[in-house]
């Protein structure tokens, strides 16, 4: 038998908690039985009080890390509009859902052990050197212990995150199309986006295994992820991340929550 | 001179911060230079994070204690409308609230240490056994630490945090006609409020001095308050609270906070 | 054949549009092929600008009569905590809501037609007069036409109505249990809610034919209804909607929108 | 005596209503002394039901035209961050909020008869031309009438109003500092806000008079203005604007809305 050190290590991490109230979206009880990371929604584009206890709670109980997915306050668009926020605004509404989530995650004997921007904050952040700089002021706000930084590979958001010597964690996404350069093919782009389910599983193994996926050109690169991103809000999408953690296990490959 | 451990002393407390965004409505600069305790609004009746975070600062600086004035979920009614919240909800809301200022309370290299409901909560929380244990049990899931409970002598809110083992601190009012029963003559009765500055500065130095009040009918009564609550909401409302504490302390009163 | 005007008619009401952003509640599409009149929520408890507008439009090409389903301000607990709203707020709240739909109602060629009370709202006014009052208030100042207001038989809501000479139309429910006076058995009491399709299949012909209902101790009482309530929150609950429509239809009941 | 034609004429216009349930930032009652046009904030940035009745109520007891101030959705940030929104979704938010308003505005006996876009909104719509031409789609859903947008000479605002055959109505500002090229100076650079009140009532005059400003190099341009914008919501707002109005009266101009 290998020894453990030898085998392939990853993160699996969702979004969760994105219900509000009446509302549901993400399945929540399934996903925590698959990943090891739960980005949990604080209030600003999804998750009410109850809901974000109730996921805490259940995270803590199966051993899932606890990271506050954090967004421009938008119920309306469900974080999904680019807001002009000024710096200090935006870390202050930052810290703000990390404190509020951290009660949750203290409550269940956790704590919030990472931060993950959600939607256009997270898009925003790729590129945008002063909201990347003021999501992680919030994040230093938040907390005197040095927090990870959930992000994308080559984003400002990370290369903030390490200016302030926070851990900054590249992710990758397998229903995503990569280009050469391996960034994102933008949405909207024919074929940015995988549906198939087999092709996700199968892309999941090379990112988690062989650190690297095709491209949109058929090019193998590299991609260097310590997580991997799967989504909850679809219909099926549970049943497509209980697949990938099946397939990556039998391939030897271990999880492990990078926080 | 007299001893210290002689003279009355009590805290003064105030609600702070209760702006939102570009509206403003208290004086929090010239208050938080008289008070001891610091109500501070937590987001859901008032108080973005930017004014939470510098309440907080500011609070921290002059020493004066950071408490969560926590509220329904209620902008456009200032949580002054009292609402049938289910227990488990309220419950929850509250802890978000507390979490969420104790992230700036931390930051100041304070701590939320006490928990004051707000507008229609707290008089709802006055007689309303389910809404006073819910937000006792809100307090308690926000922390480990027994964190006072500050309301009105009487109500069901402060049995609540006793019979949770939780610190119940008894508040007075200088501006409320109160009754021969020692509670509050109801606003909207005639004379229920008291806006003479002069009577309200004289009021307050019978409760802090004397734990005893005029009452609506001219009798006197006893009045246990380990804490009086200045408004700062209103025109003259700083100018009046400092004559308070100026007429205090002349009187030999000592200002402590309870928590 | 039987001439048209002997046989029973009903309407078939429905709330629609209860969704909010990235949220779905209600299946929109499929009960605006079973009902006649159409609440749509208005953005205070459910219902963005563009759900408003696609249910409008859709409405309006079947010949549904579109009605304003008003309700608290309350996107959290979807408007089902009843709250102290001060009678003139209340009243401005409503129009508000009203005028807000009207304008999609309008630009698909309609008009808002009619108004329902939502959630917490609708059980408040079966027996507080003031709200009551201030709900037809709000109904009078949005409208120089009469606009009918559907609500409870009984209800103190209808009896504002009609005291301001508006339509009161009296709506009954198919899977709600009622009592000997023809009054609903409070939620929580067992036997309630009615979840048997069958039995709900079978209490609409009833209701729509006969005016009458079995009540929760099998007797049989008269229930003055102009209008059937359809729910369209729950799973399955489009499928007996539709067979609800497909048994009346085939016992001779006619559809006629109330407005 | 000068015949009534030949005398120039100007409308003035001001934000009002830009308070939010207990929070109050416009003085009202005072512009509405001074304004032919207010621009009514409607509930997204600011505005709450009952503020709106009764600017509303008091604009049409003044002879004020009441016009449509729609906003992003953004209370905290009053409307001040520019936002991403999705074409579709902003124009049905734009037409949402006027037919709002135009709930309070008929109760008065008056019509909403204008529109004009708020802060971020307003300035985003200068250069934007897909947000510019969702307002303007949201403006014809909203009425059938052809309403006039009031904006910024020269922004795709009042180009795509122009191409959807709306009247295009420009207006200036007499605190701003104004380019050789008749544009504004971006806040932000010294200079670009005037505060001095005997300026700002000057340049109304030239403004209103001559149609002409100075620019910030001291040069004189033409300004294409049928409408002055006056600000409400600064201490002294509302006494600089009565002398504005009282010495362009002195000059011979008359007042006269555009809608």
């Amino acid at each position: 038998m290998t020894d453990d050190a030898d085998r392939p290590a990853i993160d699996l991490n969702a979004d969760l908690g994105e219900g509000f109230g009446r509302w549901h979206l993400t399945d929540d009880d399934a996903l925590l039985s698959v990943v090891t990371s739960a980005n949990v929604a604080c209030g600003f584009h999804a998750g009410d009080p109850s809901t974000m206890r109730r996921v805490c709670d259940l995270a803590a109980e199966r051993g899932v890390v606890i990271g506050a997915q954090v967004s421009y306050r938008d119920l309306a668009g469900f974080g999904r509009r680019a807001m002009d926020v000024p710096p200090r605004e935006l870390a202050d509404e930052v810290a703000y859902q990390i404190g509020a989530l951290d009660v949750f995650a203290r409550a269940a004997g956790a704590r919030v052990a990472y931060v993950k921007p959600h939607g256009a904050l997270y898009n925003r952040c790729v590129h945008d050197e002063r909201q990347a700089a003021a999501v992680v002021d919030g994040v230093r706000l938040a907390s005197d212990a040095p927090l990870p930084v959930l992000g994308l590979p080559g984003s400002l958001l990370l290369a903030a995150a390490r200016a302030a010597e926070l851990p900054a964690v590249p992710e990758a996404f397998a229903d995503r199309a990569y280009t050469a350069h391996a960034t994102l093919v933008p949405r909207g782009t024919p074929g940015a986006v995988i549906d198939d389910p087999n092709a996700v599983v199968k892309r999941s193994l090379t990112i988690a295994r062989d650190r690297a996926v095709t491209t949109i050109d058929g090019e193998q690169v590299d991609v260097h992820a310590r997580s991997l991103c799967l989504h909850g809000d679809t219909p099926g999408a549970a049943a497509t991340a209980r697949r990938v953690r099946a397939e990556l296990a039998a391939a030897g490959v271990r999880f492990r929550a990078f926080a």
